[in-house]
């Protein structure tokens, strides 16, 4: 079959073998994938993975190796890590698998990713999609879950003044899914153009030459991925109020966090979400995705879909498959 | 009056003008103050501040500029900031003074400190200290008020696996206050002498070197102030565990905060504290503080006494005045 492969280089491998859904496990038709930038930074050797990559897509079930044969035919999309599901293990009781120390993760750790004509994942990680959802939608799950996932860490109350720092698809989805749940939310970039994508939803948005850095923000959310953006959140942060820490700052500068003793600031880390909640988000239109969509390739131009991600004036890149 | 005083350089000045209390405030004769590694810092320049240093103290209240006169003759502790108290002040409303953006701090900003002879603050931040206290304990009432925070910010549930690095005062104080609130609390150091100081209070205790780095407590204090101490609290803590940034952790070091994303870790920054709390914890005599204290100097050796707090050896230095 055909597999968008990394192993210390990125290539289109048509002749990869196609996966054997083992006990407990469907077997997947991929119709829609996504670049996401850590399939970028895969490709520079993050995490040591080799193997087919990607971990946002949409397919159609075609077999089930197990009694759950009603699966087939559905139109899925799949939680990215599962874990050990030992009785002892803390994290696989409350299904946070993305904790669970013997974890695997689709397209980034001990398991080949969904760039591919097949994938296969247990059958305990799948989602129908809801037929109102279309497949370009339904791609974007994932990234929305993790934005949905700081409202499973922390209770932003209604009355909370709420900051989304950056602009690139990490802010404007957690923008957009702060307003749905009818957070008083400001999202602060340096791209007009990407912050008009949020405002033309209802988002409140600001240049970040035009704002003015003010200690006192209830909440402020980092998603710039820089070391000067987390700087300027932790100066945005009112005394005891909460920083999250959405995406891995970029290190190779000297930060001085001082201000988190001092201002008695709670940084919050936070990585991937349940997708339940993200899918009643599309389920209900919420949020529209279509103009994130910088433009879909087939998965023939797979390479070159790559190449477009790094521009930076893509948002998102999707693969047809 | 006698007064330890900072303005580019320290000295003790034996003809300082005597305060006089403003309406609302108490003059009190200090008796006994203690020297906080804040104090050192500021005669290294932090804060800019300049004038009568301490905030660590007890004294007798000898006056009082209003009508709660029947505070005269008591002996007495100060929290460490007062407010605006404007009505529309939040931090003051709450009694938070040490956010408040107008505060005053004793010794630190816009305020004469402890180690003179007499010192006035406003009545509404006094504290009685309870007659079976001592004076070498209530002296460390603040510090102690400090540890008392954590519990104020984070519920540290009974079956919560703690750890506290660093043995300096902090740290002592920080792991003896959460086994005195009956928590599973290790102390981990490099110095085994200090480490037996909290031992012989029953606190578990380990050095750094015999000590298993693993992710898997629920709660980490750093309290060693250096990068490498936050390094290690990160490796300690486990997924969606806390982290409590006790310390100003020094710079100079380029930091990875990405484990904070990829582990979902709280940082919790964690400060000063109220007094109540710590004085209960004095009057039950649920910690003893005589091991902490290195030396007693009479204010005419402040220099000396100063000169005294920066060894490594030192713990705790008081001044008696």
């Amino acid at each position: 079959m055909k597999a968008i492969v990394f192993n210390n280089e990125l290539k289109l491998d048509t002749n990869y073998p196609k996966p054997v859904p083992q006990a407990g496990e469907a077997l997947i038709k991929v119709t829609l994938a996504g670049i996401c930038n850590t399939d970028y930074e895969i490709t520079k050797g993050y995490m040591g993975y080799v193997g087919v990559l990607g971990h946002e897509f949409v397919g159609i079930v075609e077999d089930v190796n197990g009694t759950d044969k009603s699966l087939i035919g559905k139109r899925v999309v799949a939680e990215i890590s599962w874990g050990c599901d030992e009785p002892d293990c803390e994290w696989c009781a409350v299904k946070n698998y993305r904790h669970c120390p013997n974890r695997h993760t689709i397209g980034i750790w001990k398991k080949d990713g969904c760039m591919a004509e097949y994938i296969t994942v247990p059958t305990n990680i799948l989602f129908e999609v809801p037929d109102n959802v279309t497949d370009e939608q339904a791609v974007f799950v994932e990234p929305l879950a993790a934005a949905c996932e700081i409202t499973e860490q922390l209770h932003i109350e209604p009355t909370s003044k709420v900051v989304v720092l950056g602009d690139g698809k990490l802010g404007l989805t957690t923008a957009l899914t702060l307003k749905a749940l009818n957070l008083d939310v400001l999202l602060i970039g340096k791209h007009q153009n990407k912050l008009d994508i949020a405002k033309a939803q209802g988002v409140k948005t600001q240049l970040l030459n035009d704002f003015k850095i003010e200690k006192k923000y209830d909440v402020v959310v980092e998603a710039t991925g820089s070391a000067s953006g987390f700087e300027t959140s932790m100066a945005l942060t009112k005394p005891r109020g909460v920083l999250v820490l959405k995406s891995t700052v970029a290190t190779g500068k000297e930060l001085n966090l001082a201000p988190i003793v001092i201002d008695e600031i709670t940084v919050l880390g936070s990585r991937c979400g349940q997708f339940a909640p993200a899918l009643r988000l599309l389920e209900n239109h919420r949020i529209d995705f279509t103009p994130f969509i910088t433009k879909v390739y087939p998965i023939d131009d797979a390479i070159e879909a790559f190449e477009a991600n790094k521009s930076k004036e893509s948002l998102k890149i999707l693969i047809r498959i």
